[in-house]
């Protein structure tokens, strides 16, 4: 795996130096990263960037200054890939410090330049051992997982080996192994709360559920670890959050993916997720307590209605009907109707209805 | 554990139909909760609430309102510790809907509320089965925990029986025992990517020691986890930050309390706890890569002068430096002299200065 990471690493070098060598002008080119430029792929069933290229080349001060800069990433990341160590985004940017003219001006230059990389070599940053600063999100269910970490393998299963705050998923998933499970679907909650609420209620033991928090937008190891959990266990995975703009966007991250992240569509994307809710039309339904949209909420929703995304029949009759409710609920809204409302009542609905259990 | 919480709730209750008795129209009493009402305590060597007092009586609509208020809540979570449930802040705001005219407003109201009657009881919230929404900090080292859970007791060795995130706090940390260590000391760490390279340098394998993360400002569960392992087992408690004001704040938070949980400090302050750094002299001596001090940054820096907190020789100096200084370094900035700088060369140095190794 490593030895795979370097070897498309130094790819960049090698056309760098064929460039040169037929007298042309050094340059990288790469898909153009904005919401325009992003296309629905039938065959994977994901979003992914569509044809539209950028391209830098040496003959401008700046751009030549990039490709310099980038020059000193892939050898600053072949070192640490073959010294076995590992640095975050940030440690990489301090350490440009000592690059003299390829010192990154702040650290949003240097994190892009990484993407650029992801997208060029078509691997992921965690394959160049450069971790996340973001924590991994927390499971626990009825799953076996070997973890293969520094002090050897771990064998965790996540009800009978951990305390109440569950596994804490790391940094690097490809570290995981999925050893023998007894679990039916996955239900990624956004708050901690929520959380707390299925497992003191007793929600994994009686629908097999593993349950997972996504501690808010989701890092990349949690849309990793859903992905792995759906595709090779074969678990449907279901996405329960607040019901705002913003948290369908947490949904659209994790079935969708994300624009940001086109590029690693295929590796973070479950295409096949589906949201539980807070739907709007929960909203009614239940009578949840709510607060009205703020200007930002119901702009937020009106994007949502040309974000590529939400083009559905689902969501646009969700996001209409919410815009003229002018009201949002938070998934625990539902204690309002008593602390066992939502295990016992909605979520046994939603979840028969939607074919999970 | 539970009994007491409730007697000490039915107390309040007591109190208002004794004061009723005596012809007295019900109030309560409770610290006056402001910076200028904050004192050192020399016996305990934190700092608590002072003398100066608040009173709230039933003789305007909206003290009463606000005693209603508080009769609910207390009818609740009795109800709730006599079922063996827990709820967190926010369901206990959402299950006030059916409270009508105790019904909150907001859930700063609720909060707050919750809050006075930790004071009255001398009780903190969690022994109200009251949960916190923010997950607790993750720690990594040669010490064996047993956690209570509601599946029976966890022996967790947080070396041999975690993965590489290490082991998650529980929001509750009266549920754990301290089984047995080999630690020397412990070293909390703001952000993420620090604990990860104290890990990955083996820096808890050669000093003996725990590495805890805090992810940034402290939760209550990781200030009591520091508390306890300090207090119980003795263990010496230093706390690695980036070096600028908010920073600071983590350290006073842990190290003397915070106004807004000094009735907790008890509890939750760990007097001995030491700053490690990032110091505002390191910034100078190690010319560490650092970014211009903001006008918000400088306005706290002088409100730290100001804080009876900050106020010892040792802060003076440091922060009326910083301000000289004009700058603020962050801890990964150690990155610019190497990956392992700061495991070899600063924290050995800093620690022997201040005498933990």
């Amino acid at each position: 795996m490593d030895k795979h990471a370097v070897s498309k690493l130094l790819e960049i070098a090698d056309r760098w130096y064929s460039q040169i060598k037929r007298a042309e002008i050094p340059y990288i080119s790469l898909p153009t990263r904005t919401k325009h430029n992003i296309e629905y792929d039938e065959g994977t069933e994901v979003w992914k960037y569509g044809e539209k290229e950028t391209t830098r080349t040496a003959s401008t001060a700046k751009s030549a200054l990039h490709l310099l800069k980038m020059a000193y990433v892939v050898g600053f990341l072949k070192d640490q890939i073959g010294e076995n160590r590992s640095s975050t985004l940030r440690e990489m940017y301090y350490i440009s410090e000592g690059w003299k003219r390829a010192k990154f001006g702040a650290q949003d230059e240097s994190n892009f330049l990484v993407e650029d990389l992801e997208i060029i070599t078509e691997l992921s940053r965690e394959a160049f051992h450069l971790r996340p600063e973001e924590d991994g999100a927390s499971i626990f269910g009825p799953i076996k997982i070997r973890e293969q970490t520094r002090r050897g393998d771990k064998d965790i299963h996540c009800v009978e080996d951990v305390g109440e705050a569950g596994y804490s998923i790391p940094n690097n998933v490809e570290r995981l192994t999925f050893l023998e499970n007894d679990a039916k679907f996955v239900i990624a909650m956004e708050t901690g709360g929520m959380y707390a609420r299925l497992m003191e209620n007793g929600f994994s033991e009686e629908y097999d559920a593993v349950l997972l928090h996504l501690k808010g937008q989701p890092a990349r190891s949690t849309r990793r670890m859903l992905k792995r959990l759906n595709n090779e266990l074969g678990l449907p995975v279901v996405v329960f959050t607040d019901g705002d703009p913003w948290s369908y966007r947490i949904f659209a991250s994790i079935a969708y993916g994300s624009i940001k992240a086109a590029h690693m569509s295929d590796i973070l994307v479950t295409p096949g997720a589906q949201f539980v809710g807070v739907q709007p039309s929960d909203i009614s339904m239940y009578n949840l307590p709510s607060d009205h949209l703020t200007e930002g909420d119901i702009a937020a929703l009106k994007a949502e209605l040309t974000d590529p995304r939400f083009d559905t029949e689902y969501w646009r009759n969700q996001i209409n009907l919410q815009i003229k409710l002018g009201l949002k609920s938070e998934q625990q809204a539902f204690a309002a109707r008593g602390l066992d409302f939502v295990t016992k009542e909605y979520l046994p609905a939603r979840l028969s209805e939607m074919g999970i259990i």
